[in-house]
């Protein structure tokens, strides 16, 4: 995509890979976007065929879709949370775009002093380039020390979003999951012979106590394991 | 969107909210595989980045880059799901489209015979007509109870697919998030001076036994809860 054209064709070598990485989980984020509307339509949509039918559809549609809402709503979180990692990935590119200029300019003062060295091993400039390198040298010792401990740092921190945000979203999602099939027991699909009349429905009560459960039951929730510490 | 908007003009008004739904979950399914399409490439490149960095970072990234691949396999698999779930509403639908005509055939002839009785209410015809009813109200009394049956069954049948997948998706979700957390605990991100070197990395057997401990898990997954009886 136009995206990733632009990060390989605009990122430092040694970033280049990331900032493709970057690009590409934006475009994962934009088809969750889609998915979060059509999901979001498709809950709306539930219920206002339920709306049509006998009680206990109308009922259990109606809730399943604040269900369905939900988890697009869940999906939106995660997204958000999709973007902190993704974004934290773009500090360890920033830092490798960083390093490589120094690491280009101890190369090129390495291959100058190579070729002095044959070509005029007495001249006077040798001595100010190699003092040049010395302290060209510490730099990128330290610029290393540096793409090291944070791209380490910064990994971990950016996986760690990313993977407790997965985590938050799949549990929630179970949790969802049970209350759905909770509602959907308050459907009696024994068969009626023609003419013979459903029970009357008598599942409201209990419907509204599911869906007032499965909200606290996500409003209260704690991962399971405490987060991994980065 | 062109899908929806066929629903609408081209079901009988019985079917029409749920044609639409099933147009609906449709375009859900179609960002799904975006979705899914962008996970696969964003795990590829993933490992890619890492390949050029330390022991470490490429090693534990690699790994990742396998989970996160399988996590967009979860997705594909759960699109197939929710498309046994849109086949099951459809055949709601069906037999709405296939009820509509009967109630439409008795409603004529109910305001054909309160015509004639005003008209003309020594009419021959109306005795046939009568009779006439009396056989399409039966239809009638079947169709409405085919169609109280049916949509009860296969709505609890199309949800349970619904609530099945999506719980077995989050369930398997939470355990790749579980062994990716593993992995990034193998990454050393303790700082270190310019110029000191780091220990050398050893978690290679590790990271290789938490993947074969993951796909174990995966493949062996079974419900915490038998699904829902329908």
């Amino acid at each position: 995509s136009m995206r990733i054209h632009q990060a390989v064709n605009f990122s430092p070598d040694l970033a280049k890979r990331l900032a493709v990485l970057v690009k590409m989980e934006k475009n994962v984020m934009a088809s969750m976007v889609q998915v979060t509307r059509g999901r979001r339509d498709a809950a709306r949509q539930l219920s206002y065929w339920g709306e049509d039918c006998d009680d206990d559809i109308s009922d259990v549609t109606d809730k399943l879709g604040v269900l369905f809402y939900e988890v697009a709503e869940l999906e939106n979180y995660l997204i958000d949370r999709h973007d902190q990692y993704r974004v934290t990935l773009k500090s360890i590119r920033n830092i490798e775009a960083s390093v490589q200029p120094s690491r280009e300019k101890k190369q090129k003062l390495l291959d100058h002093i190579y070729m002095l060295k044959h070509k005029d091993p007495e001249s006077p400039k040798l001595v100010t380039m190699e003092q040049e390198l010395v302290r060209e040298e510490a730099a990128c010792l330290v610029a290393e020390a540096q793409l090291s401990n944070t791209t380490r740092e910064k990994f971990k921190q950016a996986m760690t979003y990313n993977l407790d945000a997965l985590h938050e979203h799949a549990e929630k999602l179970g949790l969802i999951t049970a209350y759905g099939r909770h509602l959907l027991n308050l459907i009696d699909d024994a068969p009626v012979t023609p003419g013979e009349a459903r029970p009357a429905y008598d599942g409201y009560e209990t419907s509204r106590q599911i869906i007032m459960d499965a909200e606290h039951a996500l409003s209260t929730w704690i991962p399971a394991h405490p987060s991994v510490n980065f």
